[in-house]
């Protein structure tokens, strides 16, 4: 078992990555003894590993619950939040309880802002099941639903007080999905290590082949270079920001096509063409960088592209992401293949771009 | 003009309290210069007091909204918190956006809850326009929203950057509602000064009609005491839960009669009662300290008994407060007038108060 700590003073926490977690009873006791716990799930993830999960928290857990949620982006709204409070507050959960974020982005976004918000915050575990959860947003303690106008739109800081990663269940994961999570991987490589993307290059067909291993190794250093810039920015003021590399684009792509047409990852891999071509147009990044980037971010199965829109509507789509101040978009950018910055753009510039890499 | 400081670290904030301050570009200025500001308030309260404000932010903001939401604990839920959500994304405020609060506890409540979620956190200013708004709600960063199975149940901890407590918005307040703004400040006393409850008896003729200078007193002194309280304890571990004396039975008859029904402070004043008749049953405040206390309440004009329910409704309504734990509740108790503590009750006893203490 590997294991990362996301430093964070009194809200540290570690990030436990292996084959079999779902089943470490020792693992999960110290956090559940003598707690009501509520598994929060969905209907496509729950059939596969809420029984295991369950038979390791409940020889110590005061009680056990399951809330099953619908599956999909398009459920990450209030409505679908409402079930998880009707249900903690039928079964009188108080101050004291566990919530564990069992699934992927969205059951974890959705079951940790539940947690921020549940009675005024209450702890609660993630249990990612997709590789994207895993390297991406199980770390950092964002957390929230969508707003018919915006992505993510209302949400809260709350961090969890133990992940899981448990590579075991990126078996059942469908290639779609995995393909969605090696696009954050990549752009851990791209914005912060050089060495790392290498190192994904050459291991992309033991992760395409879900290979534990390879897998283990790629969430683990994925999650350092995370926890290490959520560590220094946790509140996202500054250097946090570089890991929305390729998200301005992947969210108005996202924003535009309604949430869940397009995987997240396979936003966000369109997302880094454009703003590697960006890049390169503003005389940061050279051209042969730019053509590795998306010669990879091809390889792993993702799209290059974003739809053939015209530019005003990703101008406007762009101009209410959380990163824009008074409605103009700031983008990351790379300076070098693991080394990114945060500045605005030109408009002609973000319009070559678009005429350049959208369908 | 007096000003309070509460002190919590980076999250320090004054609450000024005074008349005409609602029109004190000066104090405003340096929280909104060059910010998009949200006017949060409602169809009864805006009429009286939004323009005065608007005009000492125009100034110096970016851009002024209003949000206007319909009056009342009723509409204390997240359909109305989607008002202030939809008018903040169509007018594209970001993150550096200001909302705020003008109004009685449920606009600063759910003011302050949009701001602690929007875009995961935005920075608010409390102008609280009750008196209840003014000791209580104001201070201490509590905000959230009504579930039907509890009150305050979904919400965040949030500290405002500013509190303007104008005491020449009492004037058009109605009796009823300064009368429930009292029972707060009787609490204080009672819970934490035993002088300063011996000042309010003295002075409850002239609070009642109005007089600005004797509420601006009280407003200083219950301030200085929740605030002292809160920065003791502001995760409401310990300490700050004697801030809910009168509210465990408070909060059940709230949430039984359906919120609305009663003012808070009403209901407030009728859970003071029991939960001193319960003190004196458990051998821990005199009984001439319970009579004192409860003609004070009766002074105010609160009423001094709950509704006529049996008991085991009283129960199974408290079980679900926030302070229960697997469903037990626990009760602020006095020790003595101007001291309380924190504890179980056994059941039988607490019978017996809702017995003595129900209509």
């Amino acid at each position: 078992m590997r294991e990362v700590t996301v430093p964070l003073g009194e809200r540290s926490y570690s990030i436990a990555i292996g084959e079999g977690l779902l089943e470490r009873r020792d693992l999960l006791a110290p956090l559940v003894a003598g707690r009501a716990v509520a598994i929060v799930s969905n209907v496509t993830v729950a059939p596969l590993y809420a029984a295991r999960l369950r038979a390791a928290l409940e020889p110590d857990a005061a009680q056990v619950i399951e809330v099953l949620l619908p599956d999909g982006e398009s459920h990450k709204h209030w409505g679908t939040l409402q079930t998880i409070f009707d249900a903690l507050l039928e079964h009188r959960f108080d101050r004291r309880s566990m919530l564990v974020a069992l699934g992927g982005g969205v059951v974890g976004d959705m079951t940790g802002f539940a947690a921020a918000v549940y009675q005024r915050g209450v702890d609660f575990i993630q249990a990612p099941t997709t590789l994207l959860a895993q390297v991406d947003s199980s770390v950092g303690g964002k957390t929230g639903i969508n707003h018919p106008l915006g992505k993510n739109m209302i949400g809260a800081f709350h961090q969890p007080r133990l992940v899981l990663a448990d590579v075991g269940c990126l078996r059942t994961l469908p290639a779609r999905e995995l393909s969605a999570g090696l696009a954050e991987v990549i752009k851990h490589g791209a914005i912060a290590d050089a060495a790392y993307l290498t190192t994904v290059e050459r291991d992309l067909p033991r992760l395409l082949a879900h290979d534990p291993e390879a897998l283990a190794a790629a969430v683990a250093r994925s999650c350092e270079i995370k926890a290490a810039v959520v560590a220094a920015d946790e509140r996202e003021s500054g250097l946090r920001a570089t890991l929305n590399f390729g998200h301005t684009f992947g969210h108005a792509i996202e924003a535009g096509l309604g949430y869940g047409e397009w995987l997240h990852g396979e936003a966000v891999g369109a997302g880094m063409v454009m703003a590697a071509d960006l890049s390169r147009r503003l005389g940061l990044l050279d051209a042969a960088g730019a053509r590795r980037l998306e010669a990879t971010i091809a390889a792993a199965g993702l799209p290059l592209r974003g739809p053939a829109w015209p530019a005003q509507r990703y101008l406007e789509l762009m101009s209410v992401d959380k990163k824009a101040e008074r409605g103009i978009p700031k983008f990351v950018l790379l300076e070098a293949l693991g080394c990114a910055c945060v500045r605005r753009a030109p408009e002609d510039e973000v319009r070559a771009t678009l005429a350049a890499c959208t369908a």
